[in-house]
């Protein structure tokens, strides 16, 4: 296995992230071949870093594909070893949950462009024996399912029960079920869209403009250097602010102080309790993000389009063959629920079985993060459609 | 007129921006005096840079103040001489206009911490010589609203007939109604709260960190040095976002390309048409607009509540005696038309004269600044009412 050895050495001398214990790895796109992307550039080799849970049945019929959101990874439930993250579906996943292990194999990589172990601007190119930084071509949500396939196809899964995800992931749920029609039963997509929106492309311009703006980014070429983390942790300020509503604000933090005693108003430390929340928000992102793969999955998601490579948008959403269904987040202003319910309209017309739900909850865009108990039922209750319509 | 010589020269000195022909200057707090503000803070003197439409009535009984937002000046309407910057409510000023200039002495001057004219961070401060920058002290909506009261006891103004604004400018006017009860018979305020809401704060935010993350800005002593002008332009990209709303933004934009036969969308140009136009807002503003007043202002806004120096926010309520026009628009989302309903309704409990209506339009916070046909329509039945009352 002197290949593994070896992705893992440029892996891990270059990352500037842990990794999970007990993590594991896939490889292809070694030389000479290579990996081929949406916009026509091809690279390799990817290395993907991927999590499962539970057991493939013998039928191989029992497979859900996990995808995560812009700063997520592959882990989805319980750390395998000892570890203090945890996964970030943790409750939802496991014996008798929603995401129940002891009927399904669930799988979860790292996408394509990630810090978490997979193939990103932060990992070595081979051709220059440096981290790839922004000469890391860029990559599109259909390059993540592409990446993705080929470890299903690997784990030797040809079917797949449902893709599943939230945001991002919603965005690639989708995008597997116009790319592998064939290949997904189903897919539950949560607060996301058939294709972003400008009002998303502008918040991620600027998140973008944030890190771009920093000195310390260097054109991307900071890694070993110093860490552009002012510009990042405005970034996720930005983002923050559109995953979460002024309900959600209002409820939480209301126009109170922080340290209301000792604080001056009249000043321009952050003093209001929600401009400590976020500043923590801002913070806690530089310790466990690469900026660059910041740029790079934000671009992704402004490209985020189901009709392209087809000769329309309608032309992508008629190659579904699976179920959608779509939930939407009442209070979410980044993937308004309106876009959400537009979707499961657009589905039905062009002739795919799709539902639209919605979360009722007043924290927005991360609500399907934070609201667990709606969150299981709605999951189980679409799995359950799912393998009923498998019987029948 | 010594003094008022050598306080033009100092603001022309140090002010980075073009003033309009024919404007008009008070000042006041000259030495040995000083101006107290809200945070116990003293200073002086204060330039005023304002203008006048209209001819004040032999009763006197005609006036109307305007109150700009939060990158607007004094200009509203026409130019007093010839100069290419148009007023800013230039269409609704005018003989025969809502804005009557027939029939209403109209003033509005720029607030206290600006850039066009009136004292703020880039004014010298006397004690140094040299520009305030951040040992400007942090000013509030009723400090600006204790300046405006001195300018119009300076013309000769005891009764405004209405305070009118939008936005920042609408705070003002709710803040004229709770300072000054017995001055205001009414006032008009569109988009805008009684306290700002966490999310606004939270832009906010996010709009200084842009600017104080830039390292030319340098703690705000750049005057005469290299212009901070990335951060200023990411902090109006991100305040853009706010002003307008997905809606205007799929209309105007959806997700078409900028020169979309040139443009390679695999890229981290800002290749999309909505980029393209924020780049553009982004850029514009450098050229108009004071970063250190950028601060200024919109810490000013997070402080707005009314109910401050009161004993509760509804006492602070309680203290208004003339009729309260709320108009909220549909599509914002730094001001949801539901916080300005709101406001209607707990004015209403407080014993307050409020009406509430709502502005339709896909554009936004700005569409008081874009929708001109309802705005005059509107401000015609209002200050018809007043009037009205006036004459019963």
């Amino acid at each position: 296995m002197a290949l593994l050895d070896e992705r893992e050495e440029s892996s891990m001398e270059y990352s500037l992230y842990p990794f999970f214990e007990g993590e594991e790895y896939f490889a292809f796109a070694e030389p000479p071949t290579y990996f081929g992307l949406e916009s026509g550039a091809a690279f390799g080799p990817i290395t993907v870093n991927y999590q499962t849970y539970g057991k493939l049945s013998a039928e191989g019929d029992n497979a859900i594909y996990i995808a995560h959101a812009l700063t997520g990874y592959s882990l989805v439930g319980e750390p395998p070893g000892p570890h203090k993250e945890r996964g970030w579906w943790e409750p939802l996943l496991g014996p008798g949950k929603a995401l129940d292990t002891n009927r399904y194999f669930i799988v979860c990589c790292n996408v394509l462009g990630g810090c978490y172990g997979s193939t990103g601007p932060s990992s070595r190119d081979p051709k220059r024996g440096k981290p790839y930084a922004m000469k890391f071509p860029v990559v599109t949500i259909k390059d993540m399912v592409r990446v993705q396939k080929r470890l299903l196809d690997y784990l030797g899964i040809r079917k797949v029960l449902a893709v599943i995800g939230g945001s991002m992931g919603g965005m690639q749920a989708l995008e597997w079920a116009v790319t592998y029609p064939r290949t997904v039963e189903s897919i539950i997509a949560i607060g996301c869209s058939g294709r972003f929106s400008p009002n998303g492309i502008a918040f991620n311009q600027a998140a973008r403009m944030a890190i771009m703006n920093e000195p310390a980014w260097q054109n991307g070429d900071y890694y070993g250097k110093e860490f552009p983390g002012r510009g990042l942790s405005l970034a996720r300020i930005i983002a923050t602010i559109t995953y979460r509503s002024n309900e959600s604000f209002e409820k939480r933090f209301g126009r109170s102080l922080q340290n209301a005693e000792n604080t001056n108003p009249f000043s321009f430390h952050e003093q209001f309790a929600v401009e400590s929340y976020l500043h923590h928000q801002g913070e806690k992102i530089t310790h466990r993000f690469d900026p660059n793969t910041y740029l790079y999955l934000t671009k992704a998601m402004d490209l985020h389009d189901l009709g392209r490579g087809h000769s329309s948008y309608h032309a992508g959403l008629k190659r579904i063959r699976g179920t959608v269904f779509l939930l939407g987040i009442s209070s979410d202003i980044l993937f308004y629920p309106g876009e959400v319910r537009g979707l499961a309209v657009d589905l039905r017309r062009c002739g795919v079985d799709s539902r639209y739900e919605e979360l009722k909850s007043p924290h927005g865009h991360d609500s399907f993060l934070i609201e667990f108990e709606q969150m299981e039922r709605y999951l189980k209750s679409c799995l359950e459609e799912v393998e009923n319509n498998r019987q029948h």
